[in-house]
């Protein structure tokens, strides 16, 4: 379906045609497709063809594309396809295929307000057994909303961006008072970031079926955690260090459009959902994705079993009338699914530290200095074929 | 000290001098700096004497200005101050002295990431008693930490904008199940914000001591709060809904050199602080908040008896390698002196709702539609004087 060679394997199949930021030698950074191992450089050819709007792409984030909204989007998902099928395009493209090998991927889009849901049954249930033990592990507002809470928009960075490891305060086991120096529980989150482009106004909630509106795609996300600092300093007001120091995503945004044949029926909701949260056409996506712990799969976190879709997570965040803004990111929360190697972090993949996992032959529980995570992600079709996310990656670095 | 006609009781004396963002009629939204009633439009008399850097001053926010760092805050002060006490420049300045009667002020810069802390005692045990009644109100990390969370930065609004009523989930007491409407216990909480300008680098903390390096000035905040909201939600990951609809900013960013003079010796802290949160010069400010509820005085919260000192919570924030950006605002949450009537917040004025306030002859417990806040703020010197903040005011509209 395409005349550009596309590589067995290749997440970027003819039908993905995610959009990134990247940078080439000394010129600046601009819009980039991805297609197999290459990018389609999207300034000169939308110039060339002389496309309305030719200049977004020659942007150095996504955000103004982003904020054309749906009908803008599935014109230049139309006029990608159309670039890609019709050889009678081959010659205003050819010249700008890049090896992606050649260029540096950047942050695809300036995150406006980033905020970090918790929608996973399993992993909610794992956290609230390690972190509250003599307690129910599902508190009572869990199955009746979509928790959530505001992360650090400004420490989200581009997938290969060197992890600091974080310091701060923890409490050692046993200890009376707190003591200050580097996490020695540091851990990873794996997540699906949803990237929101039409904003919406102050006092004006998004129903769920507006979804599609507002929500251009998706990202992979690894909100790393330093689960030590986070277990002192989270009650009452919730994670707050443990979580700010960095939160990595993928550099390819995979539109929704892109993702439609993934889409998979939500799990049941019991007890029922209030109405502003219900719907007819809620979804998930069949996504799984592969950690990767210096280059060994260590666990594969299934989307689909997910509880609350991400469109109830919009209406959530916004029935209260806050406004979202073009560059929004909404991530999912970690995904776990009900085995043992579909655990999304390490403090449940090791149950707390006390399970270690046999990672190239060594015992390890969580992140060493050194250690690089890659998490990729897979959409899989009705029809068997594949959507690759990409991946998103990150080494520790002492500090 | 001024050849500028300055009313008596005027919050914005000929060394306060603060900065906003300005619209006038229909032209483009631009800086000022208040002086008595009127503000000078900078970026003509900037012009007018050839500064540097003087298309800075026709921005529509303070953002690239706050982006230069203390130097140029520095020069660009001693400038202001001379130009109003400097008889010769009046014939420059004159013509570009603008009524704050005849201007409507914006949101004087755009907002990066939102933190909201939690740093005065006597508030955080007010609110420990009301949410915990059954536990210790202050909890173990309370003294060793300000405690803060992230807020969202989209839904930073500039005084005078309209306050929808947030609706969402929240569980009467005695029900088994959430219900959603409208927020029956609308609050606000009294803050002073700051505003960082310089910017620092992921994984290199801000030390106590960079305070001053890093921070512009201050504004007054009003922490719009949901209660019924927040308590359905904030266990575990903290308020989310119950405070995202809106935080309302005073348009005036006082500078901390303006304030200097305000300084005052921060409380004894006990037990001590860990080295990181530690410094010889450690202060807090001299201000006092005055709440007006439809035009009636409530409340004064003071400023000078908060536990942790700004430069503690610039610290914390950043300890874990955080990076800050220019435009990033922090608050010290509610302000609550030891009296009764120096409370922040309406939860702890009426204790719960449960001990109304007479406002203007009426039992009042929380907000009704229609209800006017304004908040203002003073900032008193060693020597006697005053540096006003102005104010910050909203008003609830049902939605």
């Amino acid at each position: 379906m395409t005349w550009i060679d596309i590589p067995e394997g290749s997440p970027f199949g003819p039908e993905n045609l995610p959009l990134g930021v990247f940078r080439f030698g000394d010129e600046e950074p601009r819009i980039g497709a991805a297609i197999g191992d290459h990018l389609i450089d999207l300034a000169p050819v939308a110039s060339a063809q002389m496309l309305d709007g030719s200049q977004l792409f020659a942007e150095p984030t996504l955000n103004a594309f982003l904020a054309l909204g749906r009908p803008a989007w599935h014109a230049t998902r139309e006029w990608l396809l159309d670039l890609v099928r019709n050889e009678n395009d081959r010659d205003t493209v050819e010249p700008h295929l890049i090896p992606l090998s050649a260029v540096t991927m950047q942050l695809p889009f300036e995150v406006a307000d980033y905020v970090d849901f918790y929608a996973s049954e399993q992993h909610a249930t794992n956290l609230g057994r390690l972190f509250r033990p003599d307690s129910e592990p599902l508190l009572p507002n869990w199955k009746h909303l979509p928790v959530g809470y505001h992360g650090r928009a400004g420490t989200v960075v581009a997938s290969g961006t060197d992890i600091f490891r974080p310091a701060g305060q923890r409490k050692p086991p046993g200890a009376d008072v707190p003591a200050y120096g580097p996490s020695e529980r540091l851990d990873i989150e794996v997540e699906l970031g949803f990237v929101v482009g039409t904003p919406s106004a102050l006092g004006r909630p998004v129903s769920v079926g507006a979804f599609e509106e507002h929500v251009y795609g998706v990202v992979l996300v690894n909100d790393w955690s330093a689960r030590d600092l986070q277990a002192w300093e989270y009650v009452p007001l919730g994670p707050f260090l443990g979580k700010s120091f960095a939160t990595s995503i993928s550099p390819w945004v995979v539109s929704l459009e892109a993702l439609r044949g993934a889409a998979v029926p939500l799990p049941p909701q019991d007890p029922p959902v209030l109405p502003y949260l219900a719907g007819a056409n809620l979804v998930n996506y069949d996504i799984t994705f592969e950690v990767f712990w210096n280059g060994q799969l260590v666990s594969s976190p299934p989307y689909k079993d997910m509880y609350w879709s991400p469109a109830q997570m919009l209406a959530h965040l916004s029935v209260n009338g806050a406004s979202v803004r073009t560059g929004d990111l909404f991530a999912s929360g970690t995904v776990s699914g009900a085995e043992q190697d579909q655990r999304g972090s390490f403090i449940e993949l090791t149950w707390g530290g006390r399970e270690p996992l046999l990672v190239n032959g060594e015992e390890r529980t969580f992140l060493a200095d050194g250690d690089e995570i890659t998490i990729s992600g897979w959409a899989t079709t009705a029809d068997g074929s594949r959507i690759g996310l990409g991946e998103v990656t990150g080494r520790i670095t002492p500090n």
